[in-house]
């Protein structure tokens, strides 16, 4: 849910992304040690895909990288969502394999996936999608019983996955925040692990729309940023939560920010220094409700919104 | 929800119909007074409305009109939703007056309103057309507190209505009943009244897109044909609950069966005659998963999500 | 472009039909051998595919059949645009060896697709739909020159083909017929063949979605019912014209007044009797403005175009 | 259309705007009087509209401004399409004046309106946003003769205006430019103007979604920045041409680009030291696919389309 996060950010100046690895990566760029922290990258030649694990340890750790403990997962690739089909099917597939080693040993039965964020706003609609190409399951497995799937899917499925999925909307068009929507279905329903799918902002233009992450640290939004938008996790929920985020937009502020901070290191500032120059500079109040986003967003939305269905039909059903 | 009534259907040939008036003028074709059935009728010069209240009084009422206790009131004119902007204001005024009276003393101060439908489904996307232009306020109201509303709006208002809102999406979607997820967000939300919007099927097609009906009896879908969809009301939700419904569509089978029949009854053929006859065409069978609908029903349904959304905002904030 | 097909259509009870096919089974039903027409049918037991091709032959046959001389040919499933991805690729890949077919020997360079019918309304939207998938090269070819395209696609291509498109809108949206817009840019950029896509009425709610009609003989909407919409065909563009078409709707007015005629003959009445009962019957005048369609449309119409698509660039880039 | 232009943009460090306004202010800046060119500059209070006309009266200010000679006016304000139904009416009226103004005492009885850009991009769907809401009559005026408009809109008309439209797309859409296909249509119809419809990029934020610009030169994309796309004018199309347009985006590079200026500026820098920091930042290869857009785009880009139609309306039709 983009818009929600983005209120009051132009005024902090500290380093905020949604994602674990760049949060980690910072720390790198000033060969500092982040201890509590580990760090584990992959690469599969096949589909050029980068496989980073940051697991956060200890309350050291999590201060240091101000997000909370548990495992992060980024899958990333130049050309994650765009390289035609057979490469977002490879995409897809370890994606879903990812989302199965998170979920570890316990056995997912009742599983519901919530697509977070706003269907009218295209870089903020990757959870509506993905719940539109979902294999929901739910109510048939319900309705025809036991051997259902397998007869269905001509498939020796380990278990039988009740699937089903929700678009909880945004605050400003439902009036609730969507952990009040889900924690009502959570308790009606009660599902075995949920499945939170979000768009998210980065820090870099790099990212977006090549990285996914996958946390079982449910979502957080705004942690350390002062917006107290309450977190969707075991903890708010009553059961496990995974979230699954791509960044799709990187703030206006961010991205000029950035740049001029890049331009005056080069130039030998001093970080109090560069401090000053950013904060005099009138114009960038305007940009404050801006983004940036690539120009084929549209387009690469809906690309996205399909591999990643099919990561969870292939982690769940094995299709 | 239009997918999930229509199932099983075609081998009935009972009256079936969302609308109480169809269901009453049914009797009054065959001059058959209705024991526990009070009809009351009205008409506005201006806008060429007619309101009809529909009161099933008891148990001999409801067994008749195999609909359960309760007021059923229709709002009905030949471009209700079409006669330009000038007449869908005053369509939107009265149906908004008919959606006060219902409501009753009860002084309404938490509303969550339940788009019922499937958004990618044409004759089926009301509910969720209506919620996308409702004045969503439970958010704000929580936020800026007792009086927000009255200096927002500028006008003396009774209650500060928390509005919210919400598109529950169909079974296909979500693998969930629209009544497991309302009954959860209501346990966590706890409002003072449901209302639930939703597309529905007529009988005959002069009262397609010309009709609203309201009721504060829920909705019932299938009741007494079979179908054990359970209700939305004031039973299962626990709380009251007020139903808006139009018809978008009628079933392709109930069309040429109605033709059928009122062609044979010119001819003189006995009731039994014509059940014959109507039992032994074939071909209707492939009709089964059809519907009839206006030409003109893209551009319609948009306009009358946006009249009943000015409706709601009319009742509850005299906008 | 089905709304403008259909004024007027419910005074005349002529057989009316946009597919040879229908008007050709029509006088087989009555054992009517029709001269100047010539009725071939193929049967390819993979993805249970039926092509029939109508020729019409001379002056006589085209009378009789009330369609001018051409080529008319139908690739009919049962599940042609729902079986699934495999079956829709081996549809797409029969479509587009019809489509070769058609166009003969001549060797096309320049190839204009037109998309026709109206975005806005769902049955109708097929055209602009395949428009959105197509391979689009013209601007590539002129652009890189010769051996572009066989570079790209990796492939022995026979003609590297400049494929054009275009969705020229309805009437009621441009203010102009699609046949001006077409004429306009076909004297502009000069294509050896106009592809011309669209959305078809049937007669018979079996058709619905499950048969492409492929003809060499352009499309001529309302020909034989008194409309006077100009076709487009071969005389009207100055360049052959192929139309490719797909039943979405039945009118509801056939569709009743087909029901009846059957049910009558049934009854052992005369022509002259059935005729005057249908004319008889008053209700029907409000169904002049309803169509019969799919419950499924809204979906069932994307995976058609998505196959269209497929069907063309299959036939012009054999990909 | 937003794609075409941006093409090889991020080379160049010149001055590049689709506004003259952008382009004088910045010689105002300089305090260069710019010859060949005349400002005038009018404020409403009513609407908080400000009015500016530039007009390039010869060769001299072509060069300066590097835009063809014409008459270039803008109308702007904060909320030009934010500011609620009321304001957005006066926007309208306002914007519909100034579009008569430039028509000048031709006559206008056949208009074409083209609605360029794509409509699958959301901040460069406004041309084809537009063309949904205009009164197309062209067809009716010339099916009921001279004296329908009067009677249908009730109204003393000077002329009875054949209005008609087309979106004819993009170029990835359709393998031919915009400038074919318009010209295909004019021969066609023979329009006595042309008035085309697009979404522009802005070299600032503050101008994104407030300002909109008319001009009698046409459209000309790209001039002066080596892009070659031709242009949309008197010449090239053979009839009179307005462009009106409406700066939806800035490039991400030219936001980066001027805020580091500012702040080099501001440190006492050079020209020439400027160029040569900015030259060298590496990272913003990235951004060159990337734009800045307003964070309510969606819903901002649909108000527009209607407040533009109602302009249209309004100037030719007087409603």
């Amino acid at each position: 849910m983009l818009e929600k996060r983005q209120e009051g950010e132009a005024a902090s100046q500290e380093i905020r992304t949604d994602l674990a690895l760049e949060m980690r990566e910072r720390f790198a760029d000033d060969n500092v040690e982040v201890k509590g922290v580990v760090l584990e990258e992959e690469f599969r030649e096949e589909g050029k895909l980068r496989i980073s694990t940051v697991i956060i340890r200890d309350k050291q750790g999590a201060e240091a990288m101000k997000k909370p403990e548990g495992t992060y997962i980024t899958v990333e690739a130049a050309e994650l969502f765009s390289g035609g089909e057979a490469a977002q099917r490879l995409a897809g597939m370890e994606i879903g394999r990812q989302l199965k080693r998170l979920c570890g040993e316990k056995k997912i039965r009742r599983l519901l996936v919530a697509g977070l964020g706003n269907r009218e706003v295209t870089p903020d609609s990757l959870g509506p999608l993905v719940i539109d190409h979902l294999l929901i399951t739910r109510h048939l497995v319900r309705e025809y019983g036991e051997g259902f799937l397998r007869r269905q899917l001509n498939r020796e499925l380990d278990t039988e996955v009740e699937l089903s999925a929700v678009a909880p909307g945004v605050m400003a068009q439902t009036g609730m925040e969507a952990l009040e929507i889900l924690k009502g279905i959570v308790r009606e329903t009660k599902p075995d692990l949920v499945l939170v799918v979000d768009a998210l902002a980065a820090r870099s233009v790099e990212r977006l729309n090549t990285t996914v992450q996958l946390t079982d640290t449910g979502i957080c939004p705004g942690a350390g940023i002062g917006n107290n938008r309450r977190a969707i996790n075991k903890e708010s929920l009553g059961c496990p939560v995974i979230a699954l985020g791509v960044p799709t937009v990187v703030d206006a502020v961010t991205i000029v920010m950035d740049s001029m901070e890049m331009l005056l290191k080069t130039q030998g500032y001093t970080g109090h220094e560069i401090g000053v120059f950013l904060s005099g500079i009138e114009t960038l109040r305007s940009v404050d409700t801006m983004f940036v986003t690539p120009k084929s967003i549209d387009e690469e939305i809906r690309d996205m919104g399909r591999t990643i269905s099919e990561a969870v039909n292939y982690c769940f059903f094995e299709i």
